[in-house]
């Protein structure tokens, strides 16, 4: 199963607030054994988000979008995604009870404007957001799985472990890891390692590759396997051929 | 002027490097009035490196790319942008000399891979990097220009100072300055704030965006103008019809 992530918000853009939630994403992706293609963002603008879902649709046959999920106007990954899966939003009445009786429980009023988050697109899946008021939901499209996240990391990281992730592993069959191992290295020189370890770097299983970074090095290996002992073992044996 | 920013390196994609070259760039392109409209990171492929390019070529008028210049086989950049705009790379012998005068003054002699980063796409213009052995390059492309910045962010942000931005003010003829201001609030609530700031958040210039962060939110005023004293006018205009 191939991925792509999209995060999704104008303060990305602005260089304001750093996306640590694709960093998570990315490898909780590789712990189950997917392959990450493409990490995009975003900002709150209907159509360019849903450009960029429809583009990533042609590619991945996995989505997972956080953000622009709130109750404000520039809250537009629910049309977004309408709108590139071709799919009109929906209103359920059961998800408008559990954000008032969310509401409720903190002492508050819900406003008005709350009742768009009471939206998905039809047919999509609905997850159920303990932590927040933003429902997250999955679509099945025929061109791949959209998995929508909301963008607070807390809630973004509770629903990843409790729906998201077990929903990949026992409903969609997703099995395997992919095992990173990062050896820290200096001396010789990034070119010199390169050279000496070409062969392991045009390897499809496990992937080495090199990262400068200042005065030193870090080599990367990438064991992918369906049993977690067998990326183990790959691992190995690409970390005792570069310690040689 | 619209921009996008594309980062390379399968490291990114692991969510073992933590992408900081992008919110810096983001902040720095906001600071001389350039509209970033999409980050993308990519992982170490030629196929897919030169399909980023090529797609984001379609849209942007500017694009910044940073990583894969190093000297080992999974640094594809060179390659990928030769191919996405179709010119192909050319050796420079005066690179090839100042590359092996940077090993010299470290004491060490080049490898035979560092050749690899004296070729750059035909016409480009070469922007030398006193910081590292990896140089940077420009090409103006007809469908847009494409600015290519080593992954190492002391490198990154050394020749984003002293070269790229002198370029794109003084060469470019890029002006302005789209000014950032971020209110932290709590209390009422996101949905209220966003009910009450309804035509605010319907302006063009300034924008305004708001983000829940856990218990409290931002408000954030994007004002753009070629003049920074009447972005600051923008920006206190709104600022203070928020506060009321």
């Amino acid at each position: 199963m191939n991925a792509e992530i999209i995060a999704i918000g104008s303060e990305l853009l602005l260089g304001e607030t750093i996306d640590t939630n694709s960093a998570y994403l990315a490898r909780h992706l590789a712990a189950i054994g997917i392959n990450l293609f493409r990490k995009t963002v975003v900002g709150d603008n209907e159509e360019r988000i849903a450009s960029v879902i429809s583009e990533a649709l042609d590619r991945a046959d996995l989505l997972i979008c956080t953000g622009g999920l709130g109750p404000t106007i520039d809250d537009m990954t629910r049309e977004s995604i309408a709108r590139a899966t071709g799919r009109p939003l929906e209103f359920h009445q059961h998800l408008l009870d559990q954000i008032e009786a969310r509401f409720r429980s903190f002492g508050r009023t819900m406003s008005p404007s709350n009742r768009q988050q009471a939206f998905v697109p039809q047919g999509a899946r609905i997850v159920e957001n303990p932590r927040g008021t933003a429902p997250s939901f999955i679509v099945e499209d025929v061109r791949g799985t959209v998995v929508v996240l909301p963008g607070v990391p807390s809630e973004m990281r509770y629903l990843w472990e409790n729906a998201i992730m077990p929903y990949l592993r026992n409903e969609r069959g997703q099995t395997g890891v992919i095992l990173v191992r990062t050896i820290h290295a200096t001396g010789l020189g990034e070119s010199v390692i390169g050279e000496m370890l070409a062969d392991l770097m045009l390897a499809e299983n496990p992937t080495l590759g090199i990262s400068a970074k200042r005065a030193q090095y870090e080599l990367r290996i990438g064991a992918k396997a369906d049993d977690p002992a067998v990326a183990e073992a790959l691992a190995d044996a690409a970390e005792a051929t570069i310690r040689e």
